[in-house]
């Protein structure tokens, strides 16, 4: 029964009082059906079956059917009344608007409108990101305060409060779209926001990964139609918008965790118990099956109740959000957070039903560990997995060990047998290891990591070292929201310490770094060069998808080149403090017959004759001909 | 032309005179043959075909035939005319002397003798070492100087200088011999020897590794009849004797290298150009051509040539050389040198050869790198290596990661998420990175490494627990000569320090610690406790083949067990400083039905119910029943 169908006399004299029982009625009304999710769906995808969630007080008493000549193919309720899945087959239905009745004691008791939509062309084979994008991540709430109006929303808990380091600063999607034509400028071509659906903790909840509702964005960063804008803004300047998504927790605010369709929906000690956070015992065949267990199954931090998703429910629950948000949203790839906490089995099969759907779709994982085997595990096509015929399809995973060797090395002005830049080219030699190298995300700093112009007190030679390294290794390069302006931050201090806000983001700020003109002169040398760099990058095919050679640093000088039939790019990285003459022929057979090269950042070409010269701590990249 | 067929007429006045002649014309017509390689060989070998070289001054001007109907397969001739190497077919040849006859201008000019020996009962399929064996690796010039005649030999340089560290001390094979009561009481039943074939440096002689002549043992250590000797008296205790064999390299002083049959027999830059020791540009993708060369090719240390086994003749003079010796000194298995710097395919060949000819052989090589997946390269049948369907058919590695964990974790009382037992517990997790876990040498020390007792200034405890660690873990355990008695060295001092006389070994010493009266008290400590140790393992074959579960370090103290269908050991190591008591349910997977265990070291019984106690810097070792 819809609240359209509810009759009323009405006159004048009773106007507000009658109106406020229609509300009170119509509330009750609806409570049949309290949430639908998903709220809609696309007609034509590559899995026709789709199992449709109704929540409502005591639902599951009723019979359901569904017009349209769908078939039902499935049933499920569970122990708990308020839920029932329906499955139905949507193979072969156009786009349409289905009606499903549910009826007690063979009477219609109430219906519900539900859409099947046409989806945008191409969908299924769109396009995502690659190692020829520069992927920029950013926290919405601490990048730019677009809509100073959304800070407090009613709706949920926390209200803004910028005095607070761990509050909400009240940064959201308006403000990223605002700034479009900054990041643009700096070179990015995707952008990865950290979770932007509801978390509705009471407090320290602006990281939103807690999140207490999947199918909607938190009015504190705008709406879903907000979040559809900026996708769309981002498209049009071939712009890429990769989501952030969570398959491991959610909030403890999450309504359902409120209301658990099945007591097994999270897992259960009973309640919270801490993971071990021992990965390891993934793939350890000497692991306890208690360890095991309590890695997996335990909840990272108490007000993340962990899902199972070795339940079908939830597993598929989970899936279906994913792709109504690619659908929707009209996403280019996921990165997923806590990846290799999950289940491995339902983890791989949640991966794999997206890119069944999606083949060309891109997911970076994050599987924090320090072993190149151990990271390699969780790639697609792993020969690392293969060995116990483990498959977690996840296309891409996050060049950790990487991230390990820019620790400290810029500090190791002297080389030894294993420091300086031995450390890096140490990481590259295990790169057999991998199924795809090009599909490794490599970054010197995310949000959870120490800053890294913190750690090298910004020290812009440095900087420079470090960001030219990721602009120029295999994979695909990550940026860090501020540190191209300069921004710092100490891990040390907290989280909050790294995250920020972005000067210039909220009205009053008296730095405005998103303007050349805003920027103070050292935030102006750190972007230029940050520009420089990845603008070029862009159209550099031998860089995106090229070969690696590298050479084993001597004196603390790494020399590696990018080639393939076309081009040959020489990287030379100096790592001590003083200038460096270095001569060519042990490189011969990379720089085979070509004669000069010219150095991407200056401009200035170098014999390749005899000898190359460079300054401390300093980069040369050089196009050869 | 052979001596005895030289006609004289004598009278007695000459006699003297003539006799002077003779021997000159002698030397003169044996100079036609100075070296015969194998000396002999062995009839019924898997592999047929023999390749012997003779060596002699313009040798290879002769023609050569062969007595016996046996078939001359090739013959090969190269730069150098001194050699000449001729492939026979031994197919169905019995036991017997061969002739071989050189002929110039079709006359037989000269012949030498051939003998193809009975080899002995079930000689190809010898047993070797394995996990349920404990291997002791000590160097015969620092063990025990069994027989001081030999010191001095004239047949080689340097003499025997025992206030020189880095110098000859007069240790020898009737040494070793002598004490093999002490060796089986402490629990040794293998035997791993440094190299024992003659190593004619002019100094800094005593490692052995770089040998002159490797059909020939040391006249320092004594005769190749006496090193036959040492295997029959070893094997007449069920103890298995280990050859040392180096591939890589010879020592400058060899003879061949005097006198090189082909300049491409060792790699030439020309001559010397030292190795860069990267390991990793074996298998890094990324590896330019030029260091994986000077990695491989490259020499260890200009004293020793790099053989080129890509070189046919190299390689199968290296194979023959090793498989005279298993037959001839009827030897139980290999340790090889620097396995890891040899020519990839050419050393796996090798390895397959001789496996090929012993399918029980075991042969552990020497790849100290720091990373598991590259350890488990080498190893046969690595899933690792077969990335690069790469099989070096070398049954067993050395687990250096354990190695390194050991370097400090007993000084680090303290837990972190990376301190203290962990980094044990986490060397087993990549287990699965092995193709057999049973076939890794693990060890606290060898002759290259640290010294236990130095970098743990004798703690008795510390030593306690990584011995217990070797020789309860999955593996082939291994101690270093000395450390059973307390024996410690610095290697930061250099390599002579850490290989210091055992003392007892010399007439004159006058601590002899090969007896329980000549012991310090402090040296029956630890030798007491590792015989102990050692003696219960050898017949505890769940410790040699059983599984093993482990349990993620909890405040310090490392909890696992090693089980198969009869037996289960708990092995507790409790890494802090202070006494400590745990629950037991923890652990139930494991401890199943068992009400209590018994301490393998004290006798002490545990109830296993409810909670287990024990010292600071102690272990248990608990056969539970």
């Amino acid at each position: 029964m819809s609240t359209q169908k509810i009759q009323f006399n009405i006159n004048t004299f009773l106007f507000n009082k009658i109106m406020a029982i229609v509300l009170l009625i119509s509330v009750s009304v609806n409570a049949q059906i309290q949430k639908t999710e998903p709220p809609f769906w696309y007609a034509g995808m590559q899995n026709p079956e789709l199992q449709i969630m109704f929540y409502g007080k005591n639902i599951a008493q009723n019979e359901v059917s569904v017009s349209n000549n769908i078939v039902i193919k499935d049933i499920k309720k569970t122990e708990n009344p308020n839920y029932v899945f329906v499955t139905i087959d949507t193979k072969n239905s156009p786009a349409s608007e289905l009606v499903f009745s549910f009826s007690k004691n063979k009477k219609v008791a109430f219906t519900k409108k539900y859409a099947l939509k046409q989806r945008r062309p191409n969908s299924a084979q769109r396009k995502s990101f690659d190692s020829s994008d520069m992927m920029y991540l950013l926290m919405p709430d601490r990048f730019a305060n677009g809509n100073p109006n959304n800070d407090n929303d009613k709706s949920v808990t926390e209200k803004a409060n910028r005095s607070l380091p761990g509050g909400r600063h009240g940064g959201d999607i308006k403000g990223m779209i605002q700034h479009l034509d900054y990041l643009q400028e700096l070179g990015v071509t995707a952008l990865w926001s950290t979770p932007l659906c509801e978390d509705n903790d009471k407090a320290y909840s602006y990281h939103t990964y807690g999140q207490s509702d999947v199918y909607k964005i938190d009015p504190r960063y705008g709406t879903n139609e907000e979040y559809v804008r900026l996708s769309a803004a981002l498209k049009k300047r071939n712009m890429k918008l990769v989501k952030d998504y969570v398959t491991n927790h959610w909030g403890a605010e999450h309504w359902m965790y409120k209301d658990l369709p099945t007591y097994d929906w999270v897992h259960q000690f009973p309640g919270f118990s801490q993971s071990n956070y021992r990965m390891t015992t993934q793939f350890d065949t000497n692991t306890s099956a208690i360890d095991a267990k309590n890695c997996m199954d335990g909840w990272f931090v108490p007000s993340m109740p962990d899902l199972n998703q070795s339940n079908p429910l939830v597993l598929n629950y989970l899936t279906q959000n994913a792709i109504w948000w690619i659908e929707y949203a009209d996403l280019d790839g996921f990165r997923v957070d806590t990846y290799s906490y999950n289940d491995k089995v339902g983890i791989a099969k949640w991966t794999k039903a997206i890119t069944d759907e999606y083949p060309n779709f891109n997911i970076v994982g994050e599987v924090w560990m320090h072993d190149q085997a151990q990271m390699s595990y969780w790639q697609k096509d792993s020969p690392i997995s293969a060995i116990q015929s483990y498959n977690s399809y996840l296309p891409s995973v996050m060049d950790f060990t990487l991230h390990d060797a820019f620790g400290n090395v810029f500090n190791e002005d002297k080389a030894s047998w294993s420091d300086g830049m031995i450390k890096v080219y140490d990481n590259f030699t295990n790169d057999f290891l991998y199924a795809n190298t090009n599909n490794l995300l490599t970054f010197v700093e995310n949000h959870d990591t120490g800053r890294f112009n913190h750690i090298y007190k910004n020290d812009f030679k440095k900087y420079q070292m470090a960001m030219t390294l990721i602009a120029t290794v295999r994979g695909i390069p990550q940026t860090y929201y501020g540190s191209e302006i300069g921004m710092a931050g100490d891990k040390g201090k907290g989280d909050a310490d790294i995250r920020q806000d972005f000067p210039g983001g909220w009205a009053g700020d008296t730095n405005n770094a998103f303007t050349k003109a805003g920027r103070t002169e050292e935030q102006n040398k750190f972007f230029d060069f940050t520009s420089k760099l990845f603008q070029w990058r862009k159209g550099k095919s031998v860089i995106h998808f090229g070969k690696m050679t590298h050479y084993i640093p001597e004196n603390n000088v790494y020399v590696y080149f990018r080639y393939n039939e076309k081009e040959t790019v020489m990287v030379v990285i100096n790592n001590t403090a003083e200038a460096k003459t270095f001569k060519t022929n042990r490189f011969q057979e990379n720089i085979k017959n070509f004669k000069s090269g010219k150095d991407v950042l200056t401009g200035k070409a170098f014999d390749l004759k005899d000898e190359i010269s460079l300054d401390g701590k300093s980069v040369l990249i050089l196009e050869l001909n």
